[in-house]
């Protein structure tokens, strides 16, 4: 099957998890009926970006995978013969918690999931408080509807990230994510800001001959006061060659389709021959931290 | 110093080495002349771009390093007071010819050079037949003007390459390069091919936190016949966030200036700190063609 058809979640996140889960279980359904075929949520769906803070009581929205979320999403993805990706906050064991994404195939089977390996620390941005970098290494998995890969956020920023998933394989890059403006540095900074985003991630489609999907959320969160956190939206599916093929708006709530054919890989990859020509006998110093000279 | 102007040389050649020489020799002057303190050549502006056909006679084009061009270009740097990368074609012995650029410092010096590492070989670029890969490596250099690397044409697909040489400090990567359309495709397919080469290369921006300019050719060229290639201009510096600061036309010959501040590399890298994340603990497929599995 070459054609494939991505259903990307979008939409704002209330104070209660269940209510978060329940919507974005009846959002894939709803993106399975219309004709999604593999389904990604935005990063840790089911709560509002609560790294905003380090406060303790936030340990609490986590869940172990697997569990009551891998649980639901795993009918609504054999009821509904889809693929789904989504992403959680992972209790792993006590004082153990992760950043995860789980893949779920189209008859509900759990393959496995990814434990996001860059784990960033910013104003309003600590993760590193919450979530053990990942130790799952970087993945891909076959499913009913192509070979993907999972990241998270943070991990948009590395080439090297999206380049060690492609060589396993993965057609599809997806991107959970939560990014958004400090309101206050919007007017100044935004555009340069959320136009690196877009570029890398397209980056990522054009280094590898891959598709690229970016999964964010909207709505303005401020769950520990202060300004909080105007996420930016603009989900959107790159093609081979970075080119934007859907893409939704920055606030609303929206299921955004795209269909990519699978059989581009080879054309691309064929007439822009990078994998062939990489210089893998000069790479070394990449798992150096600098190079540091004299 | 932390201000510094970048002088980009995009300019026609005609089938006139000596003419082509004088004529980047003039533009180099006159950049000086207006400000430029770091000028980078397009690659390999001493011919027309031979690579599109395999033509033994073409080898005569090439020449020593140091040689004939370098000693021209020295002679400006000196008396300019600029720093020059030059992009040759390098006879390095009897059959051993590479894609080499010269790095000049201000006082004249001829401070090494980088040879091409990643080579090209597609329809009507037919380098593999002329450049042997490169054995350099990635390399940076201490400049009157700020420390600079050299990464060339078909090096740009490549985000290994540029982190390599960022993390040998560079604070600006030039890309010489010689690309357009084959005029046949340009219609279906001219758009996404030039974007892809502007998001790729922004990206290395990005992901480094550095500035990039890349510097390309205009006019169509059929040294081989047929219908040649239309290059596509279009030089531009990305700040660094991607962002494009200065950018020439498709079509005209142009010195493209842009003032840059070697200062923000150290303020966007803590705000966006990338470089801080790095698993470099998780990177060593990078060094492997593919991870093939099963």
């Amino acid at each position: 099957m070459a054609s494939v058809t991505l259903g990307l979640l979008q939409h704002a996140c209330s104070r209660d998890p269940a209510a978060n889960r329940e919507k974005t279980l009846t959002l894939a359904r709803r993106a399975a009926k219309r004709g999604a075929n593999i389904i990604c949520t935005q990063e840790l769906f089911c709560s509002e970006y609560f790294c905003q803070s380090e406060d303790y009581a936030n340990f609490q929205l986590a869940e172990t995978i697997p569990g009551p979320s891998t649980e639901a999403f795993q009918q609504v993805a054999r009821e509904e013969g889809v693929v789904i990706v989504a992403s959680l906050f992972e209790r792993r064991t006590a004082g153990l918690y992760h950043n995860t994404a789980a893949v779920i195939d189209a008859d509900g089977k759990l393959l496995g999931s990814y434990r996001k390996m860059h784990i960033p620390d910013d104003p309003l941005f600590y993760e590193k408080f919450y979530f053990t970098p990942g130790d799952t290494g970087f993945r891909a998995w076959t499913t009913k509807f192509g070979r993907i890969g999972v990241l998270i956020c943070w991990d948009q920023w590395y080439p090297e990230a999206a380049r060690l998933t492609a060589m396993q394989g993965a057609e599809i890059l997806f991107y959970p994510t939560a990014i958004g403006w400090h309101p206050r540095e919007k007017a100044k900074l935004g555009a340069d800001q959320h136009g690196a985003w877009e570029i890398i991630q397209r980056s990522h489609a054009v280094a590898n001959g891959c598709y690229v999907a970016a999964v964010n959320r909207v709505g303005r969160e401020k769950p520990a006061g202060g300004d909080g956190i105007e996420f930016w939206g603009q989900s959107f599916v790159a093609g081979t060659q970075g080119q934007i093929l859907a893409k939704a708006g920055a606030k609303k709530e929206e299921i955004l389709l795209a269909s990519v054919d699978l059989g581009k890989l080879d054309d691309t990859r064929t007439h822009w021959p990078f994998l062939r020509d990489r210089r893998i006998d000069a790479y070394d110093g990449l798992n150096r931290r600098f190079l540091d000279q004299g």
